[in-house]
């Protein structure tokens, strides 16, 4: 059994075998959203806050950070956006960037034990990643491809997460503080790419022993009604033991498919994370406040 | 690997180990139906007639059909309601009565090789049932409770399970016409009934060698947003290595939860299913047909 603790000043969110499913709020990125990216590039940070607000409200345990704008001083707006948000909310956050300059300004600014995202099993990667996380505490996610790319063979990518979590270990981060991202191909592209990481998760957990996450969503890549596949793959993933996922709250399948796949696997006691989630709405005069989230498809 | 064909005069439905996941439509059936019940006795067949098309268009790749009013004739009704559906549709059929006599009934009339609904572990029961079935050339459900009730410990229903498929044998019916019903309990009241079930599929897959089903909306029972808890235990039971379900095709829950498992499983080459059931409507004077389905919640 293995807990991996992230933590804001004040508040914890635990990844682990035996608990309920993490969901790591995606919606913090620019990628691809070049409004945002926009507004990010000019110290507008006006919706980086009601999206973290919305991705909390929906039932995100933990908020993916990301300021990866191009021509942008990435380091600056990723500190000024963590401090932001750790200003309005405990919520923990994932620092998120392929540039270590600036997961190291998110390090230096951000209250608590952060996950950072992420290290890969490049060599030079570890070298500069490694003892960054070492230094500030924080967990890390590792990403099983290295120099050679990303193998379609499950076994190499098993292998490339071993030789991180020993790298890991040789650096005084124990195993435990290792989230290890199978790397999720398009099923559109691969139909093996389910049985292949459902294999992967499996061997991770069991012979690794380290939780596990992925970018749900890359599963769908080029496909119609992609909520739907997230749903499915998210609740197979669970049952083959995947830990957490970089997900995106506000899609009600997503919701659906993991608290759906506690309630499954015996880890929603009595049904009540479910219960209190999609109840109907109370009658006039009783409780609120758990309705927003309920029934809406997306925000 | 297993199959189970079932057929109409021209047309075979095969549950399979390696085949995509088999929808038995559960909507012929009176049982909290008032209105339909009522039709039904009175010898009104147009909502029978209207399901039947409705499930068909759907997804359903067999139809149950049940004529289970109080009071009512039941054997007579079902004969007339079997031969009905033969009337307009190709699609094999599961006969589905707790009477034997309506057992009997139906299966006088079908054309083909039809699914009986269902045999249980009491001895009257088979003794009564079994015959039946082998006389014609049928294939069975088989309910894992016997005398002493549903047992809490899922290794007594493997135990009944066996036994009815070794009856069977001893009747000449084989183990590949012989699907097993695991039972599944709400998951509200049994916190534990996820994984009993998910524990007895397999058990059932890799030693007794046959093909499940289940009423899936069991699993539901008592919680809110039933289907997407539904979604989340096909997803999970076909990982599982379910291959059957009697359920709604007209909630698009069961249709994403399946097909999206069928895509992850490898059951579904270049996602060419989920593709045709789901891709956007197509542009004007193009195909249709396929859209009917798509998007919408319920019918």
């Amino acid at each position: 059994m293995t807990d991996t603790i992230i933590s804001s000043a004040t508040r914890e969110a635990v990844i682990g075998f035996e608990r309920p499913f993490t969901i790591i709020g995606e919606r913090i990125n620019p990628t691809g959203r070049k409004v945002l990216a926009a507004e990010m590039k000019e110290g507008d940070y006006s919706r980086v806050e009601a999206d973290a607000k919305a991705q909390i409200a929906a039932g995100a345990h933990i908020l993916d950070v990301n300021a990866g704008i191009p021509l942008a001083d990435e380091p600056k707006i990723l500190a000024e956006i963590i401090q932001l948000i750790q200003g309005f909310t405990d919520m923990p956050l994932c620092i998120d960037s392929s540039i270590v300059e600036a997961l190291e300004a998110g390090l230096n600014v951000y209250q608590g034990k952060a996950l950072v995202n992420s290290v890969t099993g490049e060599d030079e990667q570890m070298e500069r990643v490694l003892p960054l996380v070492k230094k500030h505490g924080a967990a890390v996610v590792a990403i099983s491809n290295d120099e050679t790319g990303i193998s379609q063979d499950p076994d190499v990518r098993f292998d490339v997460a071993k030789k991180i979590v020993e790298r890991a270990a040789d650096y005084g981060i124990p195993a435990c503080d290792v989230v290890v991202d199978p790397l999720v191909m398009p099923i559109g592209a691969i139909n093996s790419s389910g049985l292949q990481v459902f294999k992967l998760i499996h061997r991770l957990r069991t012979e690794l022993k380290v939780n596990t996450t992925c970018g749900a969503s890359n599963i769908s890549f080029g496909l119609p009604n992609r909520d739907g596949i997230n749903g499915a793959f998210l609740s197979m993933a669970i049952q083959a033991g995947m830990t957490s996922a970089i997900a995106n709250p506000m899609h009600t399948e997503v919701i659906a498919a993991t608290l759906g796949a506690d309630v499954m696997m015996g880890r929603d006691p009595d049904c009540m994370n479910w219960i209190q989630r999609f109840r109907e709405a109370p009658a006039e005069g009783e409780g609120r406040g758990r309705r927003a989230g309920g029934r809406r498809r997306r925000a």
